[in-house]
């Protein structure tokens, strides 16, 4: 039989994946791996600047490569602890990404002599005690038998769970050869099997609540629509039944939003009136992939009783306030769908608000968020990757309407800042990979400032994404929930529009930046061919006010504030 | 009696222990905790750009300004652990530091809600168990009355063990009210008594061996000497019995490198041979404060049996083979110092080889390693605080005598790049309160590509460091282990110039810049008047060869490439 080593036979599994680009950093635990990752014929080394931009970049990835996984390398000790909050991030909003530590040799591991980069004290686990937090799976790789059965249990477990897996390769692994063998049998992304009488009896259950209500039963998709693979599976639902259809802030862009049957963003109390009432006063509502976190539900304040309520899930279904454990809806949609196309005739009828592009009128020239929003979604197009960070972005985005076939990427549950500008980075090069349109990134000045050398990379990658930075100075908000005019939620100003040329473009002649301070200075711009060609890296620092905020945040922070009750005060 | 809030109280203890500057950002579970901060009188919030930067700041503050600790203010689950790895560096290299963090409500930790930096399954107890691998003590602050003991236990141990500790401070207790009776008795650091009996003993049995060894002894001074906080004692042993004295790389001035019977760097095999004979033919050696890192030791290169060496630790002494538990340096020295005396007629007259200021004759214009750092030795002043990445400039700094009164700080067993910026900015607003003299940072371009933003807050807080900034084009330790001409060793080139106007000085007034290219040129600026001076933060670039290093380095390189046995290759 074929003889492959270790590292390489971690490489076909991931080249099988569609793995493309690899994120993180060198070290001397992991230079040995990183020659046959540069070597390799198809998978890129990008290096990274952090190993915590690494991870979120590695997420940024899996979130735009579908059916493909996001991997990030990092050393020992100091490089894969640097990853952590990137890692918990991936695990907290389901993305699946490969954690590949390169570390000591097994013959250290089993000495444990004061190697740099170790605690001191000899405890070379707690590394993987305190992985074993974030992740679904550790692969501690210790000899090279066990090698592929444990590379592909984790890889496994990455896709199928959708969460990140850890994985640990010590120096005197990588070139030991193996087998081959298993190799010519692809990882099977399959979801278990449902049980038929189970899925047969649930799938009943629904079809006769839906009949009791009438049909008048309103559609809610969420994030994990859109993390457990089952885009089309919905969307053939929502087309035979003809149900109206809402998406919680997870799971906006998981159905066309130009679809005329959709009706625009769900989140609880916060909700636009319009949709708020079609939404609550539906007599049942089917929800699909829901994730109630506070942020995506405007505090947990859904006005459904348990009572009219259908919820599908990846593991396991819900019908009012019977739980059915391991019936998962990537199997059973179709199915269903099947069952209840009946309904199209008063699906179809049920009405929707329309949800359309609308430009507010507002005669100050100062840029508002009531005014950016909508006029950016005049700019959008099909097949757009649309990344936006934590603070006043991620809440602007959802006043509008997407293009169809665009992606929106944002971390609403984690919510960490500078995530966006590491994961712009993966996105974009998945974006290339899978021919998507312009990548068009959203980031706050405080957000920037956390992670803002992974700008470098993008530009040494030729990679070409529209950066709007909203200079509002400071952590707006932030001000919104606490501390208005308190100086801890200041920043240091920067000269946005420098950084590119300072951070690699060094000739001035691979990017362009902006400043745009006016509502005609940005319509002016948006409207400009050579810039919304993005055909260069672009730049564009947004001057806004520090106290102004969209709505939706506006609602959502003095909500935070109370539940942050500093009480005695 | 007086009532304080806890977040007072809290505030209260650590202005006791001298800390004037917190480091971290805000986040909404930490907001009202940082207006108690904002409004102290003695205490400033240092906002950093990240996390990871503001746990290198408060290890470096910590470690320059001795009896106090360095405290880093994060908020829950994204802000704590994009911090880890600082902290696990704070741990494995010995320094106090608080890790605090604003966490939700006690009513919510109960409740468990998938709030935002949630996992989104209701385990809020991951982070806790994460930190508790590189903490010695977890405060989980769940109610008032309990929270000064904890604080105080919590203070106690970070630093009296000089390790981190975690603590989490959730919303509605911050502003509750308790006694303040407790803040009357300052908290302790005196290490434990040690048990008189064996003490006598241990003394005795030190003073035999030394006379059976007429005397012929060698001091070796180590890292623990400066973080157990024994350079005074040591020094005053040092001088009483005239024994010559060396210090390994991590207890490099820890002793005064001026002292005439101070004779450089102990590094194992590594060793400058004029240096290795003195120390490895002495008839016993007494050393202080040991860490037996690889790095440290010339990857574990020591010639000396045990049978030649008697170790003092922090909380234990090792006789030859003979270990006696308890025994702790701090108490102990003193004692010993006085019945060691007598030797000091035998111990002053051993030979010691000079180590004095050298610059080597170099005819090429190149800035070598070779003869930059002996030049920086000229350049060097009293009371300098120089920090040093891990790179080359680690090495690089070893080869040199540094001048009275001056700190190193270098994290040579932790070992993460980046560190040093951070840490420098933590550095120097420490020395600006104990009036040190100038902060001088050397960088390698690679490492300062992952934490470049701190050079932010410096600005901001007005200090004036001095940069170095090594760019020898990527990855130059690296190179010297594996993949010498490896792309994954390159980076991506900035203009390292234009840092700081980008990243603060707007208007160019507040700071200057440097390239120097040559031998001539940097003697020049060293020679500048204005430039030592340092009335404001300066960046040098020093132009060097990708495949030029120390000395050391090259051979540590080499030993670490061998360990890291990439077998089959
Ligand atoms: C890693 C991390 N640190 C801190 C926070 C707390 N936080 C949430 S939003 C925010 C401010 C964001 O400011 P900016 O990016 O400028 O957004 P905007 O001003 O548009 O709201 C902060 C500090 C966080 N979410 N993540
Ligand atoms: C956080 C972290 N990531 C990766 C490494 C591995 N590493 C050690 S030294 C080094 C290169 C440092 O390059 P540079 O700062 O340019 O120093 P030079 O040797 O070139 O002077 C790297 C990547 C590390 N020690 N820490
Ligand atoms: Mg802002
Ligand atoms: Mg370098």
């Amino acid at each position: 039989a074929q003889k492959i080593t270790v590292g390489n036979y971690l490489l076909t599994r991931l080249a099988q994946l569609g793995v493309t680009s690899m994120f993180g950093l060198p070290g001397d635990f992991n230079l040995g791996f990183l020659d046959l990752v540069e070597d390799h014929p198809t998978i890129d080394w990008i290096g990274n600047c952090n190993e915590l931009n690494a991870a979120y970049a590695a997420d940024g990835y899996a979130r735009v490569k579908e059916h493909s996984i996001g991997v990030v390398t990092t050393t020992f000790g100091v490089g894969e602890l640097s990853a952590t909050n990137g890692i918990a991030g991936a695990f907290s909003e389901m993305v699946p990404v490969l954690h590949l530590v390169g570390v000591p040799s097994t013959v250290q591991q089993k000495a444990r002599p004061i190697l740099h980069h170790t605690l001191g004290d000899g405890r070379y686990d707690a590394y993987v005690k305190a992985a074993s937090q974030f992740s679904v799976y550790q692969a501690i790789i210790m000899n090279k038998n066990d090698a592929p059965i444990q590379i592909d249990r984790a890889l496994t477990e990455c896709i199928t769970l959708a969460r990140p897996v850890y994985m640990t390769l010590p120096t005197d692994i990588v070139y030991q050869e193996i087998g081959s063998q298993r190799l010519l049998t692809p990882l099977s992304r399959s979801p278990p099997l449902n049980d038929p009488a189970t899925e047969d009896f649930v799938i009943e259950l629904i079809h006769q609540r839906i009949k009791e209500a009438e049909g008048d039963v309103v559609v809610l998709v969420d994030a994990c629509v859109i993390r457990h693979d089952v885009k089309q599976e919905v969307f053939d639902l929502l087309k035979k039944t003809g149900f109206p259809v809402y998406a919680a802030p997870m799971g906006k862009s998981s159905v066309d939003e130009n679809y005329s049957r959709y009706g625009g963003i769900y989140v609880g109390s916060i909700t636009h009136p319009d949709i708020k009432g079609k939404v609550e006063n539906a007599k049942l509502l089917l929800s699909i992939g829901s994730l109630a976190s506070d942020f995506n539900t405007g505090n947990f304040t859904y006005r459904i009783s348990t009572r009219r309520q259908i919820e599908l899930h990846s593991d396991h279904t819900k019908v009012q306030f019977a739980r059915f454990e391991g019936i998962g809806m990537k199997r059973m949609l179709p199915k269903l769908t099947e069952r209840l196309k009946e309904f199209y005739p008063i699906g179809s009828n049920i009405e929707v608000p329309p949800f359309i592009k609308q430009l507010p009128k507002q005669d100050t020239p100062v840029i508002s968020h009531l005014w950016f929003w909508p006029r950016l979604s005049f700019f959008f197009k099909e097949e757009d990757v649309i990344v936006t960070e934590t603070g006043t972005a991620n809440f602007g985005i959802l006043d509008i309407p997407l293009p169809a076939k665009s992606i929106l990427v944002s971390q609403i549950l984690w919510g960490s800042i500078g995530w966006s500008v590491g994961s712009c980075l993966g996105a974009a090069l998945a974006a290339r990979d899978i021919n998507m349109g312009r990548v068009i990134l959203f980031v706050g000045d405080g957000s920037l400032q956390l992670t803002v050398q992974e700008l470098s990379p993008m530009i040494r990658k030729g990679l070409r994404p529209i950066i709007f930075v909203l200079n509002n100075k400071g952590y707006s908000i932030e001000r919104y929930i606490h501390g208005k005019h308190r100086k801890y939620n200041d920043i240091s100003e920067w000269n946005w529009t420098s950084l590119l040329k300072v951070l690699g473009d060094l000739d001035g002649t691979l990017s362009r930046t902006y400043t745009v301070r006016t509502k005609k200075e940005v319509s002016d711009l948006l409207d400009n061919p050579t810039f919304a060609n993005a055909d260069k890296i672009q730049l564009v620092e947004v001057i806004m006010d520090a106290l102004d905020a969209p709505r939706a945040l506006e609602v959502q922070a003095e909500l935070t504030g109370k539940g942050n009750a500093y009480a005695g005060k």
